[in-house]
């Protein structure tokens, strides 16, 4: 795909997230304060960098001593952790920027979460490092930890070093996931940074660093609002074609939105259209808090699926249905197995066994459960199978059945272990043993093969893998939208609507698609009645529409400024008459330029596009079938501008109602390949013309050859002419 | 509310599923066989019945003597656990009658879960327990255990003893809730039975077991399909009456039933539909199988909320952000606290705390656990508040910041379970220390406080009591509707369709609607076109409509059977004509009695009625909005008749689509008042005449007062005159 990957210099957050020296502003020989737990955590760690303690009052912390200030330190230092009040920080980040200290980590909170008065102290924060060239991490943050590093500022004990590297705006959100690890016993963790408030390091800094840290297998993100998503979309595009970026986003709902922005100051904007540009660039999105930690671990494991076709092993017909029904809501194929599959599985099962996906061993492993893994070797050489779904009772039947089936579950998880090894196809295994984790599922565990405790979770990291091998297929040959130029006559037709102080007008908007290749019914705009015969003529005996033209009037058909089915000379100019007097009686001081004639649109399915630079992801374009799907139903699909060719398919793919446009009630399907070549020219357009501000193509007609875009509507974007 | 309670005598079931003696038909002393598991199970727990195995070939097993068959054995039996091969049931539930045992366990499998083969045989097990007065659980079914009387013929060990009564057609979802009961160490089991293919007794009686069972404080169900629904319903309104009834249904997707069919030969039907059906009676639904468990422990624990506003309790942003989107998401309210509530909390919290629900302690609680059980008083005391939910890191704040915390956190612990004796509202627990158990959540676990893992599962169960607690007051004054008196008039109407081998035509479907109160636009049925002079001056000016009326023109517009915009004499009669003309071309064997002219309905809401009668839960009411809604969107909502009034106003209330009745695009809200009388009269006609077989009202269209019914068909019961 021709994105531009930007090959960026090196993340500069390496050496403040792996530094070789820190200095800990705060340091205190009180246990319950931070500036001792930093301490301690750093020490019992065996960090083995530099540590400086400040603190004027006192000689020594934990057996190390203390300076009395930052300018007063023997060495460089890479990280500052300030763990002293809010009004202290602008202060000492200047002290930081004299010494050349590169991070600085502020835990105090009081910024801008707090209102106008903590907003005015985090830019002056902001400008203290700025002018010091330091970076800031937080304000109004947990902290962080490098556990390959040893650089454990958290002071969070028996946490795992691993794989999975996490960027929290909640600190609660680390403690659990970090419980949970512990708990479950075989998740471990890179590197953990709390951007707090994101007042200089942002979450698209965090997440290169962890594409670029070789500890971190997936970077998982709990994300409460962005401060640039439209940068943080260029990376996650460049971070997820390397390695997984798994991200919960909060704020689903408005009283979500409400609690995070009085906890981080966060902006959150609408979360259906977050989640979409986040897919658009390959992230996996977790709609649970729960689901965290599973999807993290398994995409960190497994990494991604070919496909979503899924073979189910079960070993029990109940659980066999839960796994069916939770595939299909996922979006996953239960896998139609091949007849030398069935073939293969029936010479091993017993005769009641059902063969047909999901496979159901009916007892024929309750003596053998090694032949659980005969199966999945069998189910993962089909060529119709993505991935392999084991679900049962696996590990435990040595438990419920007989002691001495314990070497044949051993003798089953190597063959697994040694399947994954050779298979391109992921395994994924549920036992409702796993919760007491017997020694099979133990050996599974050690070999990276991962075992989940509910069904659920499984189904979601089978999906999320499914979904990140099409992504990646999908980047490789993908196109995006043609680039367009913009003309001079166009520029100058913005320019005027500029001088004017207006936005454009419907037929200048039209003209703006028309010339950029967008499929717009011919119209005529008429200033005086008596070009009404000409227009008649023009016509012959289609039935037209007329709309007036005033930048004053903006609800045409509430000033009477329509009026439709007209036919012939004579009703052309009755409309006319009665249009002029129905707007200028709405508003007498209305600039009124004339109106518009334009055949009315045949019959066909109403989908309407708009276009609007996002504050936080700068521009996006929308995309639903009109009317109630999107007033009532939100049924709508986001994309960031430019579009991909995959990501103009995917629209029109991802609405509940696409089945409108494939033809209901016996009608013939909509012009899809139509429908994605609009998409595409409308994002080169915007791309094109930063006059634009917004854009609203509401309607356009689809139909079974080609569409017409019946209204069009600019916003300007005044500042730029 | 005015509903038909049975007052049924106790269920049979009791002398089954505790019984007083117990023959273990095919015991054995192979310790791998059920046959000796059972005896081993009934042993080790310490049953005080007398146990009896039967096998002919040895003369004892674990110690007990062995009989040589069921008539050889000295004294009654209430239970026999049959072990033996499918091929030899029949003849041993014969040998069961003879000896007046009164029920049996048959677990073997191969029977109609394998095709026409098993079925046949199932027939016979069926004949033969019919025949000799004995109840039959499965066949194919795990078995059963009864904790309270140390009956475990499952032979699984280490099972609480507790409140929850399960009833699975899937063995493995026992294991698993066991599995993970044990894990969490709170939960414990009444009483277990699988039901199997449910030959003979079914999930209706097995509920009404567990509600009369004074052991079981939640009756829990996982489903693959029910044998007679409608029955369960009624047990299920009565017995949700009294105590918490949750259901887990698989079969979600097409997928999953299919699976579900190989596994016990349930025929599942419409998920959508059993879900409703199954809220109509009261029952808590759950979705997802992880989260069975938690929701049976808070129904068990907690039995209901007096609504869904809930306080939220926390000592994080993140976690509080979190809870906010779950809570909207699961159709619960975030309280509004009063005045003197936020006055209260301010009191006692630091000034950055957040005492807008979710209250966010922001650190109050850090040195002082237990002031989080005095936030939990003061809102428990606030009348906007149902229910109170805690949610961070309480029970870990000794781990978290100091040992000496604990004190604090025992304390609040202890003024938690305070609370929750006093107050009629709930409390439940999420923290991140959850997993680790440390000692104030077991103090709250051991006062049966539930504390959960996940702030998802904690949702469900906020949700599931919420829900619990509305639908029992909706219960209390709800009324049902009103009874119909079937008119002779129609009795006779129906007799002639069924004479002429038709249903019905539609102006009687409309006459049978207009009898019993319906609004039906006024018509006139027309034979001879000398009749349309007399019915162009009957309607004057309004605009009409003329359909074919024949039995054997099924698709009226596709026969050129339809004329639409009609107004005087001339065209009625050109109509007629065309309509004639067309329908002979269209089938020359077409019997045509005439043509029915009607208004023109005025422009509305198009919504729509169905009635049919399940093979499962007998009569169901189908009600949606037109169109796109019922067709792509499936947006429609289901309940068994007859309805109550609370049925036919939810009805209303569920659609996604409720939203266009309530006006949209500046239209006034559409009558759901009339809409209501309407489900109401359909539902008591229905009851009323069971020849009814199909009912369609399509479309109905509502106006912002009352509605017309515009179409009507009615298949007749050909079987009932």
């Amino acid at each position: 795909m021709d994105t531009k990957v930007h090959t960026a210099a090196r993340s500069p957050l390496h050496d403040i997230l792996a530094p070789a020296s820190i200095a800990i502003i705060g340091a205190s020989a009180d246990p319950t304060k931070r500036g001792y737990k930093a301490m301690i955590g750093l020490i019992k760690d065996g960090y083995r960098g530099a540590i400086y303690p400040i603190n004027p009052k006192i000689d020594m912390v934990l057996g190390v001593k203390t300076w009395a200030s930052i300018d007063a330190l023997p060495g460089p230092v890479d990280l500052a952790l300030i763990c002293t009040p809010a009004a202290s920080v602008p202060g000492l980040l200047t002290e930081c920027g004299r010494k050349g200290v590169k991070g600085a980590i502020v835990l105090a909170s009081g910024f801008k979460e707090t209102g106008p008065e903590g907003a005015k102290l985090e830019q002056q924060v902001l400008d203290a490092a700025r002018a010091g060239g330091v970076r800031v991490i937080g304000p109004n943050t947990s902290g962080m930890f490098n556990l390959h590093k040893k650089v454990n500022l958290l002071a969070l004990t028996n946490i795992k070093a691993g794989d999975v590297g996490f960027i929290s705006q909640s600190g609660n959100m680390l403690l659990s996931l970090v419980l949970e690890a512990e708990h479950n016993g075989h998740v471990g963790f890179s590197t953990y940074v709390g951007p707090g408030n994101q007042t200089d390091v942002g979450f698209n800094d965090y997440l290169r660093y962890l594409g670029e840290d070789e500890h971190t297998r997936v970077a998982t993100l709990y994300v409460e609002g962005f401060r640039d998503g439209q940068r943080f979309l260029q990376v996650a595009r460049e971070i997820s074609a390397v390695k997984p970026v798994v991200v919960y986003k909060s704020g689903s709902t408005e009283q979500g939105k409400k609690a995070a922005s009085s906890h981080t100051g966060a902006l959150a904007g609408s979360y259906a259209m977050t989640v979409d540009l986040l897919r658009q660039v390959g992230v996996s999105v977790v709609q649970h808090s729960n689901e965290i930690l599973p999807v993290a671990e398994g995409l960190g494991l497994l990494q991604k699926a070919p496909g979503k076709r899924v073979a189910v092993i079960s070993d029990g017909g109940g659980q066999a249905t839960i796994a069916s029904d939770r595939l299909t809501e996922a979006g996953l194929e239960l896998a139609e197995l091949s007849d030398e599959t069935k073939r293969r599985l029936g010479a091993i099962l017993f005769p009641q066994a059902s063969l047909v996906n999901p496979v159901d061993v009916a007892g024929s492993s309750d003596a053998n459960p090694a032949l659980l893994a005969q199966c999945m070797e069998i189910v993962a050489e089909d060529e119709n199978v993505d991935s392999v779904f084991l679900v049962g009772m696996f590990g435990g039947y040595s438990i419920r059945f007989a002691e001495d089936l314990l070497g044949g579950e051993m003798r089953g998880a190597e063959s697994m272990i040694e399947l994954a090894r050779r298979s391109t196809k992921p395994i994924v295994v549920y036992s409702l043993y796993a919760p007491i984790k017997p020694p099979a599922l133990r050996r599974l565990h050690e070999a990276r093969l991962p075992v989940y405790t509910s069904i659920e979770y499984a189904v979601r990291v089978l999906a999320a893998l499914g979904e990140r091998g099409i992504y990646l297929q999908s980047r490789a040959d993908d196109v995006l939208a043609p680039v367009v130029a913009p003309s001079e006559e166009m520029k100058s037709m913005f320019a005027r609507a500029q001088n004017e102080g207006r936005d454009l007008f419907e037929f200048e908007a039209k003209a703006l698609l028309r010339a950029h290749g967008v499929e717009v019914a011919p119209e005529v705009v008429v200033h005086h009645v008596e070009e009404l015969a000409a227009v008649a003529a023009q016509f012959g005996d289609q039935l037209l529409v007329m709309k007036v033209v005033s930048k004053d009037i903006l609800h045409k058909s509430d000033a009477g400024g329509v009026k439709l089915n007209l036919r012939g000379e004579a009703e052309l100019r009755e409309a006319f008459d009665r249009i002029m007097s129905s707007c200028h009686a709405y508003d007498p001081n209305a600039d009124i330029r004339g109106v518009l004639v334009t055949p009315m649109a045949k019959k066909g399915t109403e989908v309407i596009i708009g276009v609007s630079r996002d504050p936080i992801f700068g521009p996006v374009l929308m995309f639903g079938l009109g009317g109630i799907f999107v007033e009532i139903l939100e049924d709508v699909a986001f994309r960031a501008i430019p579009l991909s060719q995959h990501d103009a398919g995917s629209m029109v793919d991802q609405l509940k109602a696409r089945k409108v446009l494939d033809g209901v009630r016996g009608e013939p399907p909509a012009d899809k390949a139509a429908l994605v070549d609009l998409l595409l020219k409308v994002s080169g357009i915007v791309t094109a013309y930063p006059q634009i501000s917004e854009l609203d193509l509401n309607p356009v007609i689809a139909y079974p050859e080609g569409y017409a875009a019946v209204d069009a509507r600019i916003i300007t974007n005044r500042s730029i002419l």
